[in-house]
């Protein structure tokens, strides 16, 4: 047999493009064999920002170079690596690299949530595929999964834990009672966040990842202002407790669902979601999705979503894919959209129950006025609590909780303002999902 | 865009192979859409045994025959589909399709534990692929995980509950206090269960998928003589208590990981799994595989393992993936060894700690009896225990339990061989391992 050499350029040399040049040395060899015999992955460019940099040892920095179009263009290199982050070059370096047929492995939610679209396009005519199975839950082949293993089937519905920074930080404030802030920091001290969290913790880096999954499961673009993001920054100690009594974790839980006339639903939010289910089990920096379709019924993947050698692993098994295709001639067997447009639920249609944390000036017939206001608007309460705080009996200010019977979130939202603006509530009230399953 | 059909020869229209139809119909026009907007599958022929058998109505009765041959040899049949089961008719179709260099897809799992080296060579000289992921755990794509999501990383281990069956008889046991026999009744009443349940509880309908992932995993081929294989007909309520006191499920456990010296392990039995560990949460029908490869880590894949729509789900993943390598010329994509063999570790090296119940006469001296015999063997004791019956409590026939630390497997069977010669010890001792997962 003859030996075939797939020419990588690898843009971007940090955490996840230095963990692929180890794995490419660890395993090249046990690759071949898996595939065939011959086929040779070789990186042969390196993008990076700074050529004089300290690097990991297995990093040759003989291919290092700082001019990303060299890298591109080079006709050695016939498969691009992009993991530099960011949505300007990294939209020049793939959009070039389609430009000229080669195919594109991404690890960048953020470009292809806010500008897929356009690539997309670009990749249909050129005919040129873009992987991405390192956008979404790293070590979890959910790309793949939803693409090909379920190609048989409608997608009823996909949920998940799809941020391990939050998921971590919602299991220590669970686990030993920490606040949110205490919580945060010991997950940077541990490095598993970033610096600045704000993406991890505000939910727009999971949100990212969960318009990409919506747009693989239903085919159709969908720009972020489409999708109604909450993070975890306002949880509290009190609602993972008062969760915990109901038989709850809380969870920072994308959800996407088909409903019977074709619109999506698609949101992101801290949830309630019952100890009983699966996805209570997935804690740490572990991310897993739950898929619901019409065909293969339940299931779940469960993995480590982010890190230098499972993120490294998804690159690789794009790469042997791409590398495969090159092999026999170009055939696109990427994801592209196959509809337009679709509908996306305007999110104050959707239904839900809630659990809604009131800051209250403690005096008689508050929770008389919060309910008034709430049965004009014929919503149900299951239940309402205020939590004694055992160092502060008297406390002026206090938390007070409603739980409510499901109703749109459009509804729940004009309530609230009223509500608001009563003298007795001193913020605009926090509400949590309360999910079924 | 031109449209390509691909002609299927289906052989088999029992529960499956009705599924596939049913699926096709369905979500055919879903399927086309999410493949490029070209493609359409077309079952042309179906082989059944009874052509005079009331069948679904979604089967187009002028479609079927009992000619095997005059199926595969159809020239509109581009791709034939097994599911007729056994090992003899099912070889000759499959054998002849890969002749005529048809892709075959297969949920056959005897077919390929047993004869697997033989198809695999005519799958390589005829440059064809076998596709099978429906051969294992239906609804969970793990056989397109192993062999290509996880391409980049060496198995470490899979860890799986894949056979529903034994799985639900055993969480019936163990939430209801059922014998073995009362679940076993209960599951075929409810159509878990076949009229002949023995290849679910004596293991080896678990055991020939369990040989299937590890060739998949370390690229040779294996032989079911290779395998140790324990069933779940032995598990008493007692063993499933006692179980649960120590912290632990009993689960029917494949078990597959490769050791520092390049040796596999490969076994299946009932074992006891922590409880905090996510496949003890693994209940009712259900399968689920724990992965942990170099680069990803820890996955865990979890979905229904049989059933009519999600093993036609599998099949249609298979059926796609080789229609769009048909389309562009035949290019193998499917698995093929890699390798002619590979050291599967004899079971008498294995080692585990175990929980050991022994069927004794009930008078003093008996602990101290086994208990020298162990000492001997130098086999470390962690606890004994024997359960009173509370309705007689001075019964002459009692269950005496032993947990015992780590050794090799050889060790505990001869030191066995000697306790079950004592005149105290009523019937050969019944092992469950503990594993460290």
């Amino acid at each position: 047999m003859t030996s075939s050499v797939f020419g990588i350029g690898l843009a971007g040399c940090g955490t996840v493009g230095t963990g692929v040049i180890r794995a490419l040395k660890r395993n090249g060899e046990l690759i071949r064999e898996r595939t065939g015999g011959t086929m040779t992955l070789e990186v042969m460019r390196v993008l990076v920002r700074d050529s004089q940099k300290t690097r990991d040892d297995m990093v040759d920095i003989g291919l290092l170079t700082t001019d990303w179009q060299s890298l591109v263009d080079d006709s050695a290199v016939k498969i691009v690596i992009e993991l530099i982050g960011g949505t300007d070059l990294a939209f020049d370096i793939v959009a070039r690299s389609l430009t000229l047929g080669k195919p594109v492995i991404t690890g960048n939610k953020a470009l292809l949530a806010e500008r897929g679209p356009e690539l997309f396009a670009l990749s249909k005519l050129h005919n040129t595929p873009i992987h991405f199975e390192a956008a979404v839950a790293g070590g979890i082949p959910i790309i793949k999964t939803v693409q090909e293993a379920f190609v048989g089937n409608r997608m009823l519905a996909l949920c998940g834990i799809i941020n391990g920074t939050s998921n971590y930080i919602l299991q220590r404030m669970s686990e030993a009672g920490l606040e949110f802030s205490t919580a945060l920091a010991e997950a940077q001290a541990l490095g598993y966040a970033e610096a600045d969290p704000s993406l991890d913790v505000n939910g727009w880096d999971a949100a990212h990842k969960a318009i990409l999954l919506a747009t693989l499961a239903y085919g159709f673009p969908i720009s972020p202002s489409q999708m109604n993001v909450v993070g975890i920054e306002q949880v509290k100690p009190l609602d993972i407790d008062f969760a915990k009594q109901l038989g709850y974790v809380v969870k920072l839980l994308a959800v996407i669902r088909e409903h019977d006339n074709g619109a999506i639903e698609l949101r992101l939010q801290p949830s309630f979601v019952s100890k009983s289910h699966i996805l209570a089990s997935v804690n740490g920096v572990f991310n897993a999705v739950a898929v619901h379709g019409d065909g293969v019924g339940e299931a779940l993947f469960y993995g480590r979503g982010a890190g230098q050698d499972p993120t490294a692993s998804a690159v690789i098994a794009d790469l042997v894919e791409a590398a495969r295709t090159l092999a026999k001639g170009q055939t696109h067997r990427g994801f592209l959209p196959w509809r337009e447009n679709g509908r996306i639920m305007p999110i104050e249609e959707t239904s839900t129950a809630y659990y809604v944390r009131f800051d209250v000036t403690d005096r008689p017939g508050v929770i008389a006025e919060i309910a008034r206001v709430l049965a004009e608007h014929r919503i149900g309460i299951s239940g309402t609590h205020s939590p004694v705080n055992p160092e502060n009996p008297d406390a002026a200010f206090v938390d007070m909780v409603f739980l409510l019977h499901s109703c749109p979130y459009g509804l729940l939202q004009k309530a609230l303002k009223e509500i608001a603006a009563l003298a007795c509530v001193n913020s605009y009230p926090v509400v949590f999902r309360i999910e079924q399953l």
